[in-house]
């Protein structure tokens, strides 16, 4: 069956399945799914000694689910400690349901060959583990959800956690944890606050016992069953990186300058707008760039949304931006500001970007920038799999916030290296076209036919507008046209859209 | 049939509910109830123009449920304009999950016999209104339930919540709204956030509309489906009244004074201890006498908890106080503390005291001290009906920090009037015994004889112990014994402990 953007799925992966109908087809009521709670009393205790204890505790048995967030990053400890743990105990037959994976889960390769783990789910993957799971090591598709997908499904019970393994850099022995206050903080823990609502058995883990009550906490002591002291929960230099440099790189300047024109020039771009800019060198350089045009317009920014970087906090120190909603923090600057400004709030993933709740504040979004691997012809964007057919990135926010926003900006170079980012096709569909409104490449600026208004606007502010299609045959003219990547049938990752339908699938490479 | 603590429960009212068997046996595991979500897409607007057309919008039905809360106090204006509307657009026969009702509520009755309103829960009941319900006027008993007792039912499902009709002192147009930056502000909206949590449909009404975002938030967007601006949400000298004088009454002097010594003389009565005082005169004085003891002996307290007033805010300003926990203001002096002191916490009723969380911050108290309509010589407590056998008072969170704090303190005279405090068995009892550690009045202070350990500290320390059945010889020697109140048949309220079993009922007054 083909849907809607013409993506080919096979029938076996649409069992119980809905395919993809377009962007807010599937808004109809739902239902919330039930943790299971168990009640504690005021002598109980809640803080273990050991991983081992509190996975016998918490009852993890063959063919549960269990969970774990990415505030960490490349710095986490915990999702291998714990497996390991679990691979130990002889619990096989295990859904990881991460809120995303990178190369730093490479050992799970292990624990996939040895049955420990034989499903998962994860907004991103990389590395070796990306690779083998590309190569077909696991029987079952891993699904990909956008990070307001995940959130949506952990709520409406598509993803159910038994137990929700938590790392916190700091927590009370009656389970409060934040991500400041410890040795190695990672500031916003919006992901984690998700699994701790809705999964059966909750263990925050923890190298930093504080007095009690540690306030104010990312998750309260009501979600949580019990608190286990490790020696480390990560490498505080993968957790959080103090260098947020700005780019010197002329052909990144050049799509940052076209992008803030593309925002400054539309009707947008006014006191009280809101937005998100990623990372990335561009990104970073729209940032400044705006900031710029907002001092000399004397615009301030209601909220700035999404992972947040250093200009960002910069900004809202200066008063350009008034609010931060801070699901998770990308650099040091960030991590620091959270502890200290009150109007950075932390907000967890459903009220980031679920499309199934009363309204996430990525549906407040005016402009949104991103980033992209491939663009096709039809505004269809990837950034899950590289130029090998390989998984090699992360959904995260991508759907979710070009959905939401008013204006949807993705920002990329035409080609990398020798690969061009516009195409005819891309090879997985993360984002449909319908969502993006410009491309912006240093080859000039492509918009979305269905926006008229934007072409007009940027028509009489003179900026370099071209196709879509002029793009990719530019790209194509200097690269060549690329190779069709060769895959196999079987279907090692299905792609989930943040409503919880099948946009697209990965096949094996070949 | 007899629960445990000997009160006759009729057989009728015990059809799916069960007997109370003590404070902390009906503990096992528990599953939430699941809202029904309508989501919300970007372009969806929430503002409405008036209360009829939220209330059509919202699809209420005969035989729906509609909750309020009761942070207005006897200033609301929310309730009875909402019921009234309903009436007049002709729907019947609705359960009113308030979480309390009060004075200012005298017009429903005319709804009830309208038939508008046939069933009620709340944690309590004054003046007419409640004079209404103890002579009959309602087919179905009342069901009384404690603050902690009201959110384990919303949560369980106990109370299905269909429409939340929500005052806000403040809101923006996506529904963010909050206790402080109104006109007429309340401080903490702790009860209202266990409704927008689980009803399946939320309706704020505010007075002032704000700027997009209003953050903080007592209840976000994500929650909340239509926003009504109203002329006026309630008369602020009835939300918060500005004054909370000392006492200089010396019987309550003398009561706080030993209620002071049972604190201090405890081995509670540390560095990082935990309290709850409630209001009224003894209980204000208990916190001043606490107070001047901290400074003296150097001693901080964690946090203090409950609804918060002048005095806790004193504490906490000048550092004696770490962290206030706020699930209501009792006083202008605690709304505004709320909005501006970092480390006081608005905290939701679940948070507060539900029994079947995992850890609600009632469990860890040290010591709280509450006070009593009349206490028995089985310690049990009554602050629900007065001496006529009618009702006019609140279970509030009176059994919820008794059953959870290490030392539970009772303040009472020992006569109010010509009536008895102690007496041989309380006309109904929302707290059981159990939970009762010390009595203390101006005749003497009574031990619970199962707190061996606190009868030898206060023997030491010299305080004036009594047995509870010399308080109430003492008391019947000086008023009589009282005339036993004759009650009909009629069961008008059910009084539900805290875990939802059934501690006692409440019968028509003859």
């Amino acid at each position: 069956m083909k849907n809607i953007i013409g993506r080919e799925i096979p029938d076996e992966i649409l069992k119980g399945r809905k395919l993809f109908q377009g962007q807010f087809e599937n808004m109809d009521e739902v239902v919330k799914t039930t943790p299971k709670i168990k009640p504690i009393k005021p002598d109980d205790k809640k803080l273990l000694n050991s991983i081992e204890e509190a996975i016998v505790k918490s009852g993890l048995k063959d063919g549960m689910t269990i969970s774990f967030h990415h505030h960490f990053r490349e710095g986490d400890y915990i999702l291998n400690s714990v497996v390991d743990a679990i691979a130990k105990l002889g619990i096989k037959n295990l859904t990881l349901a991460s809120s995303s994976l990178g190369s730093v889960h490479k050992p799970l390769i292990e624990h996939i060959k040895n049955g420990v783990i034989t499903k998962i789910t994860a907004s991103g993957l990389r590395g070796a583990l990306a690779e083998a799971i590309s190569n077909g090591i696991l029987k079952e598709p891993v699904i990909i959800r956008s990070h307001g997908g995940r959130a949506r499904a952990v709520e409406a019970g598509d993803i159910k956690v038994d137990v929700a393994f938590l790392g916190a850099p700091a927590a009370d022995e009656f389970g409060n944890a934040s991500g400041s206050r410890g040795t190695a903080n990672c500031g916003s823990l919006g992901y984690a606050m998700v699994d701790a609502q809705y999964a059966d058995k909750v263990i925050i883990l923890t190298d930093t016992i504080v007095e009690f009550p540690n306030m104010p906490a990312s998750i309260n002591q009501t979600y949580v069953d019990y608190v286990v002291k490790i020696d480390s929960i990560g490498d505080p230099k993968g957790i959080a990186s103090g260098a947020t440099r700005y780019t010197k790189n002329p052909k990144e300047l050049l799509i940052a300058e076209y992008a803030r024109q593309v925002i400054t020039k539309s009707p947008y771009f006014k006191d009280g707008f809101s937005f998100q800019t990623g990372t990335g060198g561009s990104a970073l350089a729209v940032s400044r760039f705006l900031k710029d045009e907002m001092m000399e317009n004397n615009i301030k920014a209601s909220f700035a949304l999404g992972g947040i970087t250093k200009p960002i906090v910069e900004m809202h120190e200066e008063g350009l931006i008034k609010h931060i909603y801070d699901v998770q923090d990308f650099d040091l600057v960030g991590v620091d500001s959270i502890a200290k400004n009150p109007n950075h709030h932390e907000i967890d993933a459903s009220f980031y970007a679920n499309p199934h709740n009363k309204g996430c504040i990525a549906s407040k979004l005016d402009v949104v920038v991103l980033s992209a691997l491939e663009i096709d012809t039809d505004f269809n964007v990837n950034v899950i799999t590289g130029s090998e057919g390989v998984l090699r990135g992360a959904s995260g926010g991508h759907c979710d916030t070009a959905a939401s926003a008013k204006l949807s900006v993705i920002v990329s170079p035409l080609i990398r290296g020798r690969i061009p980012c516009v195409v005819e096709e891309v090879t997985t569909v993360i984002t449909p076209g319908e969502s993006i409104d410009v491309v912006v490449t240093e080859a000039g600026v492509a918009v979305n036919p269905k926006r008229t208004d934007l072409i007009e606007s940027y028509k009489a502010a003179g900026l370099p507008l071209v196709t879509i299609e002029e793009l990719k045959e530019k790209a194509f003219r200097i690269v060549g046209v690329p190779d069709k990547i060769e895959f196999d049938n079987q279907v090692v990752a299905i792609i989930e859209y943040r409503d919880g339908t099948v946009i697209d699938v990965v096949r094996k490479v070949k």
